[in-house]
């Protein structure tokens, strides 16, 4: 009896949590409750073809074509369900029309030669295609086109076999994959779309954000202390970059997607996609660099009350200087990215950047190599590289600039300072 | 005349060049080409169905489930095929069972309401399912599983509407699904399997290696030379890592699939898969560390003509020993994985490094403030942080060897050190 209260406690307990968890993820993203209802339309939308007599007299049991259709290609964005959606109907078609070639060929050796002569031609197609799936270029945007490829195929040619009404039997599987596809990308465009280009844009510009709250923590929560720095490992600013080290395949997988999408909202058809990427790999590089100071700076002693104060305050200062200029250089470049416009200040602010880490190469080699002048020349050399590769950061995104020919702000203010 | 000579010059040139990426392709892994003829082969196997009579009058049409099967789950992994096709398999029974269940439900509403009440059903059914797949568990494991009871369920619930003998249809099905399902198992079980568990392994130990060249290349190459060192950049070692940097998402994707293969080879069935992924991550931070420090090798003022050549010396040295003891120990402990014995020495190498660090804290607090000394500081600092990582790598595959029981090398040695 016990046991039996205890087991019904621990499946209550199971329960709330899943159901904590499910409203979480459901809060987190609202377009995935979007996309779930979205997939019960578009399927329900196809099964008309089996409720309506007169539709299903036309089709018949292809009909159910459409609806395996509708479940395999709907996908999150509008690029998944685009880039699917074309690979299956071309490879609808020309596995079919290889599939009614190979069995033309096959007949005419015979009744005895034509099911030797189709297994053959099944398995030399089938693994050629498998094996196009291992170069690089298939593999990223055609994967699902070779499947469906080789799947028509077989079974075009196959049941060719058994089948008299061939060429008919062909036509109604490739309208009705037709009506699945084109339900599903009306469901996708133009219900709740969600862009994969737009998630690209979005994540590129927050990661940079991230960055720049990095920077900022360092500057007024480790820098701007005059003493020991209390409870550092539970600063937050000290974990904000991780997620950028591991976006890499967030962001080629959006980027493949995006490069099917039609022009949309802010973005034309031919938007610089790759340069995102390019973004992407420097945030990350700028990140791995954030991770060496972080580790740098939980891991070893820390500063002691220092036998030359003076020397101690101008390198806190001055590293204060770099990181605070960088994270507005930072904060600048995200917020142009996710407004569209040209960065106007980042390059003066990175300039900045450039002049103080003279002014500390100078300030160090004043000293004497106490442990503790060495503990701040390792921040410093740490920092530097950290600076130096936000500056490049800074030159990708104006090259992005350029590229999607972002909107110019203030040109008044502009003219106005020249003279 | 000439743009046609041109465009074949041209036409040439691309097929040569997409044959040589071919060849590539095969070279660099010849268990690629096996795994396409696997495919024909099971393809063609499968075939069978439709050629002989006798099983063909048993299935019918249903043998196309048969051939759908076999191209969308075979896959290049062992668990990647074993992974889908119990999701196929599985999601199948569950999807009909319930399309069955929904189509008796639904005559009972009579004729008018049929067709309302099942796409209903298939509505909230498909909606539900597909939200579950953005739980991150289920995408894991039962991604593919969702997908195909939706397709199940919304084709038995909406065929039945059509459909007389709806379980002798449903059977039909379940059963050619399994041939299919077995046909391919066995295929990629015993024809040149490809296990996705051993595929980690050699990963996981080829990583290793890898930060261990790099230290050996900095030892050798790096520290090792009197004056400066030349042509730094075009040095090999200065890249090796950055493959590691990446190695996340292939580790997951592989570790995932291993969970679901049988015991093999020299592997249980409940091999420590996880413990992977933990010395993965930390070989990660590794060569994050080895980032940091072959940036600041490449950027910085190189090793000038030293004020004080002796400390120069000191400083150099000691790096160089750091630096080859640590590799001896990556190198030891990822011959070790692959021999799967427990590593001896490593925790030794690893000590004699640790003390190697408090010899250098105290050579470098007796020089002067020079930049020279503060960029051998900063050298030092970062070689540091590094080698406590690659210790803590010794720590977690000690581990691995605990849990997946390792064998014991050297027990007579061991013996005779003792007393």
């Amino acid at each position: 009896m016990d046991l039996g209260v205890e087991s019904r406690e621990k499946t209550r307990a199971m329960v709330v949590e899943l159901s904590k968890k499910v409203k979480k993820i459901g809060e987190d993203d609202p377009r995935r409750i979007a996309h779930s209802f979205k997939v019960g339309l578009a399927l329900t939308l196809v099964s008309v073809f089996y409720y309506v007599t007169p539709l299903f007299d036309g089709f018949g049991v292809s009909s159910m074509w459409a609806v395996l259709t509708v479940v395999v290609i709907m996908e999150y964005t509008v690029g998944g369900t685009l880039s699917k959606g074309l690979n299956r109907a071309i490879a609808t078609l020309v596995g079919g029309a290889l599939g009614v070639a190979a069995h033309q060929i096959a007949v005419l050796c015979g009744e005895k030669g034509e099911p030797i002569l189709l297994g053959l031609f099944v398995f030399i197609l089938a693994a050629a295609a498998t094996f196009s799936r291992f170069i690089p270029e298939i593999k990223a945007r055609y994967d699902y086109g070779v499947t469906i490829f080789i799947l028509t195929f077989s079974l075009v040619a196959v049941s060719s076999y058994r089948v008299d009404e061939l060429m008919q039997l062909a036509l109604q599987r490739v309208s009705t994959i037709v009506v699945g596809v084109a339900t599903c990308l009306c469901t996708s465009i133009f219900v709740f779309p969600v862009w994969a280009g737009e998630d690209l844009h979005k994540l590129v510009a927050a990661d940079l954000e991230k960055l720049a709250n990095f920077l900022e923590g360092l500057s007024t929560e480790y820098f701007a202390e005059k003493g020991e720095v209390e409870n550092l490992e539970s600063k937050s600013f000290l974990q904000v970059y991780t997620s950028v080290l591991n976006s890499k395949p967030t962001e080629d997988s959006l980027m493949s997607l995006a490069r099917w999408e039609p022009g949309h909202g802010r973005f034309w058809f031919r938007h610089p996609w790759k340069q995102y990427l390019r973004i992407g790999a420097l945030s990350r590089q700028c990140a791995s660099s954030m991770d060496a100071l972080a580790t740098y700076i939980t891991a070893s002693p820390k500063f002691k009350p220092s036998t030359d104060p003076d020397l101690h305050l101008k390198i806190r200062k001055t590293c204060q200087e770099m990181s605070s200029e960088s994270a507005k250089a930072l904060k600048e470049l995200s917020a142009s990215i996710r407004a569209m416009t040209v960065p106007s200040s980042a390059s003066r602010h990175a300039s900045t950047v450039v002049a103080t880490v003279r002014k500390l190469e100078d300030v160090l080699s004043e000293g004497k190599a106490t442990s503790d002048v060495l503990h701040s020349a390792t921040i410093a050399s740490l920092l530097t590289q950290l600076v130096v590769r936000a500056r490049e950061i800074a030159g990708s995104v104006e090259e992005l600039a350029r590229l999607a020919h972002f909107k110019r702000l203030d040109p008044i203010h502009e003219v106005r300072v020249k003279p």
